[in-house]
């Protein structure tokens, strides 16, 4: 398996979301951008939005080569001369309150010494946590894992509530998936397996997500539910402009600032010590967003 | 000079900041929140909003004191086993995007082997650049300044431009203002002077803002305005998440999160790729936000 031929299997899972997510619009077509990174590679920056089901999303590509930076020593493991990277990442923030905001990202990456891993993940955030759709969604990860590997599924999820975590607010930022990173071939799973798992986590996405919509999509919007999306739509952003690695990585490397930001919502709310009735479907969701939860039982 | 003394000024500074700002605002009160912080000290917040002039803004006052702890440690130059801070931090966003974001800080830091420090800042992000206002800005911060030392503006100055700048937009947050940290006595400058100019700094803020009001508030408002004030805001959180000591600090070393985070803006948008006019307004505004600028001479 060569470099070139990863790269190609994750455009072309980038071709296939992007299909899958114009037909859970409904409405609104792709608009790409193209871009270099001066100091070698590039990307292919996917953005959707308008008047159908979502508000505003991403779906990118990249690869990126060339000399480890003092700043990419600094921010990470990576120990050596030059080094190789190329994924997908997507982010989808949709109108309706009732559907969750989701994340999906599968990556290679590799030095020039050899040494090559994956990471990704796939994380669901509902603005009003539903316990049998977050069940869904877990329980639709845990097959694909358990094709793999029957240890992924337990140890990715729990991987997924310590990074998807806000240590500032206690919460998870969703009712999380799976997390993993640094995962290389062993006696269970060689490489070809590994980029498989990632591949098909990625043609997973669009179908999942279909299903969220379907469960929301008929629920009646009130201003209220307006408000409590663009709040928790600052959780959002604080998880990723303060704790996620990848975006800080992205900011302090050098990346396209844009598309590394495509990820924030399109409108968001910050109100000081928001009050939350007792009992209501907003401190419900607030009281799940709990670490250890386990959705599949649900 | 105690440490009880300057807790005080900084409470009496908290009050008279939080009078001239009512009288600025014109119709909204402060709202106070008490809270103590479990390792030791604890904090008065207060904020307003409403239909007055402020969407919504706050004054804190802190004073917290305990252990160095190792976070502390990791995040900081503090070399000490206990330590005593305390300060007052302002930040307001006005409903009208031709009026501008404006912020300030003091604050008094003590270890226990007797090593002290004053730190500040105090700056404005207009939406709608307007170098007359600017200039009036800055040079009534240089008469502040030239008051206590000759030096204080210039280097001052020059410390905000590389402070409050955001490198993943190659952009200043806005005109700057004044930046300084690890202020000490010396020959020129007495424990008595710092504390002199912390506090008249802060007496100066309501009325330096208030001639910032009168510029813009006769300006009529359209959507394209609210737009790009909800735009400007967009990078006011990427500054206060990603790139503000003192924000990331706070969060890291376990504060109160909805006072360090008082400071985001109410309303925010985040557009991909955003167009901006030729020539327009919004451009000019753009190309201003650069180091370096000598406001004074505009």
């Amino acid at each position: 398996m060569t470099k070139e031929s990863i790269t190609k299997s994750f455009q072309d899972l980038q071709n296939r979301i992007c299909q899958g997510l114009e037909r859970v619009d409904g409405k609104s077509k792709f608009q790409e951008d193209l871009w270099t990174r001066a100091d070698g590679g590039g990307g292919r920056t996917r953005t959707i939005g308008g008047d159908g089901i979502i508000e505003k999303g991403g779906v990118n590509f990249s690869e990126v080569h060339g000399k480890v930076t003092v700043m990419m020593k600094k921010n990470t493991e990576i120990n050596g001369d030059s080094f190789f990277a190329s994924g997908v990442s997507i982010v989808i923030h949709p109108h309706s309150p009732h559907l969750p905001i989701i994340h999906m990202n599968v990556r290679y990456f590799e030095l020039d010494n050899g040494k090559y891993w994956f990471g990704g993940g796939i994380d669901l955030t509902p603005h009003y946590i539903i316990p049998n759709q977050a069940q869904a969604f877990h329980a639709g990860l845990k097959v694909i894992c358990d094709k793999y590997n029957a240890d992924f599924y337990p140890k990715f999820k729990s991987w997924a509530d310590d990074y998807f975590y806000l240590p500032h607010r206690e919460e998870t930022r969703g009712v999380g998936g799976i997390f993993f990173d640094h995962i290389l071939e062993d006696e269970n799973n060689s490489k070809e397996d590994l980029l498989s798992f990632c591949i098909e986590l990625g043609d997973s996405f669009s179908d999942l997500y279909e299903y969220q919509v379907e469960c929301g999509i008929h629920e009646s919007i009130s201003e209220r539910h307006i408000d409590w999306r663009n709040t928790r739509r600052g959780r959002y952003v604080e998880f990723n402009l303060v704790n996620d690695r990848g975006t800080k990585f992205g900011l302090v490397s050098g990346g396209r600032t844009e598309s590394i930001l495509m990820s924030l919502p399109p409108v968001v709310k910050w109100e000081y010590c928001k009050e939350i009735e007792a009992g209501s479907p907003e401190e419900i969701t607030l009281d799940s967003l709990k670490k250890g939860v386990n959705w599949l039982a649900k």
